[in-house]
Order: structure tokens, then sequence, then C-alpha cells
């Protein structure tokens, strides 16, 4: 049992909780909670953490307890848990994983894509919930620019709410290099842009596609969107301007969803 | 010019910016940032605070500056507004309004209408991204129970992107008298509920119709979901449970308003 905060593997934790470089270096990441216990590929899990308080009750979970025997857990004190959580209320189970890795030519191959393009988006939460979706509406996978916010942020793991897990994602450092893949490929591009003159549901959305969203305040660069197939729009009522990068990107995967369900 | 953070005026920014019920009680809000501050409406516009490092910037900006003239503001320390302020990089204006009122009835009698009834949603930025994508679909108002999160809390305030000055919204003490009164008044109602049968875009939507959403760890109570006219489920492919409940709302306000469109 880890009694003390200055123990050398919970400052290791702290690390790679605030910093995503350590994380990269290191080549892992960190998944709170019992659902991502439960719901981690047990060949990436590395180490594992449980607060005192709750290593009786996950006893009573049987293939919860038996899936931490086969990986071995370390039992940390409760106010030691607190010091290694990102959350203000730890559900008091931490896993250490081994990154994924997803190869581009595999995921451009597979029949009736569905790519969700990001080019430099900033906020965790939006990443982690586009995931989300995306696995909802059963897309193929994520490609982001480098510039996009690290999807091992521990906002944006707890937002996709285990689909980190199933859904492939890759950063890239040139989307022009993976525009022109797409192309070659025959997926269908589109830029959804504030200058688009055709509303997101008027297109066929049947065949493989990618959706380019771009960054929360400035959109799709100019250079980027001009790659595309098309540019589209979402219709917007009143004065509003944009939509969230989510919802936006919610809305484009589950019309595809919906087209091609039909 | 203010210049100390002890000043009585800058303390009570900060009661009401951390406490609800500072808020209640005195009947006001507060919204951070230039673009709130340009679509305030200017009737219920009580104080602003200009951080000094900004102000010459906000001359040059002419309608800004002409309705800051006819509001009146008080200029503040950069020191003094970080203080004041919510947000770890602040804009530099900070907007003191009067709280809106609607009245529930006048909302009912709209024709073709759509409204989303929360049921206790506890996420600050979810709320704020309904009112933001609600606007953008059209809607007539949203309905939240009293459990549901305070729509005037500063980061739900910023979520909406300034959309909280423009859609209809009301707390309820019982949401079942509502959903009688939807009833009465001939609005289709559906509950957003993992044990519906049939998917959301099988459903006619062009009629007068709500949504209920509930919050996001449970869903809707029962005893609420059964009162409405009909189950309505999202498809989710994968290993996904459940969406974000400002995706899942974005969906459905969105097919509504795709296929009042067409």
């Amino acid at each position: 049992m880890i009694k003390s905060v200055s123990n050398g593997r919970v400052k290791q934790i702290v690390q790679w909780q605030t910093k995503a470089k350590e994380r990269r270096k290191d080549g892992v990441f960190l998944a709170e909670g019992i659902k991502m216990f439960e719901e981690a590929p047990e060949e990436l899990v590395q180490e594992v953490y449980l607060s005192a308080d709750i290593e009786k009750k996950l006893r009573e979970k049987q293939t919860t307890f038996e899936k931490l025997q086969r990986t071995g857990y370390e039992v940390v004190l409760p106010e030691v848990f607190a010091k290694m959580s990102d959350t203000q209320t730890p559900q008091g189970i931490l896993t250490v994983l081994k990154r994924l890795e997803y190869d581009l030519e595999e995921l451009l191959d597979k029949p009736d894509s569905l790519f969700v393009i990001l080019e430099n988006l900033q906020d965790p939460g939006n990443l982690g919930t586009i995931v989300r979706t995306g696995e909802g509406a059963g897309i193929t996978g994520v490609i982001m620019s480098n510039q996009t916010v690290d999807i091992y942020n521990p906002k944006t793991i707890r937002a996709t709410m285990g689909s980190v897990y199933r859904v492939p994602f890759l950063y890239v450092d040139d989307l022009r290099e993976v525009m022109r893949k797409l192309r070659e490929k025959g997926v269908h591009t589109y830029a959804a842009h504030l200058q688009g003159s055709n509303y997101y549901d008027t297109f066929s959305l049947r065949e493989s596609t990618a959706f380019l969203i771009g960054n929360e305040g400035n959109g799709l660069s100019k250079e980027l969107a001009d790659m595309a197939e098309n540019y589209l729009k979402i219709p917007m009522e009143g004065q509003v301007e944009s939509l969230n990068a989510a919802v936006a990107a919610a809305l484009l995967m589950y019309e595809t969803h919906r087209q091609r369900s039909q």
C-alpha cells in the first residue's frame, strides 16, 4: 500500500496527469473511473491504482475484480489517491495504459468510410465529445493536425466515456497530405464552413465521406477548406453565428448515419 | 477608476460570480466579454466594468463605444478586473444585467412550437450549448426543472455565446404540470430514452413538439418519461451507451429543423 504523496510512483502519476510531454515521452496515458477500467483493452493496461476506500466495493463486482486480478493493482491511501486524481470527486481507480496506435493507410482503405478531420481544435471536452459521438455514429476514425488538443488530456479521456479505446485516431504533421490521400482513395471531403452555399443535408453522404472541422475561434484555414471537394453549412436561425464544434460534428456525423441507414 | 480589490462593488461582483443565491436575491446576472456586451439588450444593462487596458481599444469600435456611453461604465485596474472575472484570460469587459423573465402561458400559445424540457441537467456547459444550439435550430424555448443547473452560472452564460439573451427559458417547480399543459395545447411530447423503440428520425416533427432530456448520469425519471406521448431513441453504434446531453438535444432539435425546412 502506498501511504505517502512523496512516493515516486505517485509523483510520476501527477507528472503524467499534468504534462502532455511526459505522457508522450513515456508512451502512456491515464484513465480514471470504474467504467474506464472495465472497458480498457487489457493488453494495454500497464498499472492500476485503487484508493483503499473502494477496494472492498470492487471485490463485489466479480467481472471487474477478476480483471483487476489479471492486470494487478496497487492500493493507495484515499488522501494519496486524491493527489493522483485529476478530478475533484475521484472514483478511486486510475489506470495507466500504453498509447494506442493506428495506421493511416489502413484506415483509408476501409470501405464506406466516415472520417472527421480536425484542424487545431483546442477544447479537450469538445474533442472527447466528438470521439464519443463518433463511435455512436459509426465513424471510421478521427484525423487531427498536430496543433489539435492532446486526445490523452485527462478531460478529453473522461469526455470520451470509453470511446477513446475504440475509435481509431491519428495526429498528422500535414493535413494537406491527408487531403490528397483522401481524394486519391475517392473519399468525398466536405469543409464545414460559414461560407458554404449548400446545407449539409442536401448532399448524398452514402459514399466514403470526410468532414473537416476547424478551430473553435477561427474555423478552418482557407488553405485547407479550399482543398475540400465541397463547402457545406449548417442552417442557423436567429443571430447564431456558429455552433459549438462538437455539436457541428455531431450533426454531420449523424446526418451521414441517418442517410446510410435508410 | 476602481483601484482596489477591497472596493465594495468589486466584492459584490465576486459574490455574484460565485453564488447563485446572491444573483437570485438581487435579480441580476453577469456576462463577460465584448460580444456579450454588444448583444446585451440595452434595457437590461445595469452596470458595466471595463479593465483599464482595454478602454482605448473599445474607443475604436464605434458602435460598441456608443453603446458604452449610453449604458455608462466604470473603469477598473487590470489586476482588479482579474479578481472580478470568472475566466483565466479575461476580455476586460463585464456586464451586470437584470434577469430575463418569460411567461409560460405565452410560450405555450406559440404556433408550430419546439420546446426542450430539461429534467435536472447538471453541467453548466451542456445547458449553455443547448441554448446556443437551440437558437440555431429555431426553438421556442427551454423549460427546466428547478433542480437543473442555474442558467445564470457564468460558465453557462459563456457557453450560450449570447443566445441566452434571445432564447426564452423558464424554471418550474413541477415539470409534470408543464407536461399536462403541453398536452392540453396539443404539443407532441417525446422522451429521449434508451428504452425507446423508435428512432428519432422516424417521427414526423412538423407539428408542435417538445423533447424531454434527462440528467447526464441518470437520464429521465420514469415518472416524467411516462407522461410523454412517445419514447424516442437515437441510434448508437459500437459500445456507446448514451450520448452527451447537449449532443442528444442538438440532434433532436436539428432533425426537427430539417423536417420543417423541407
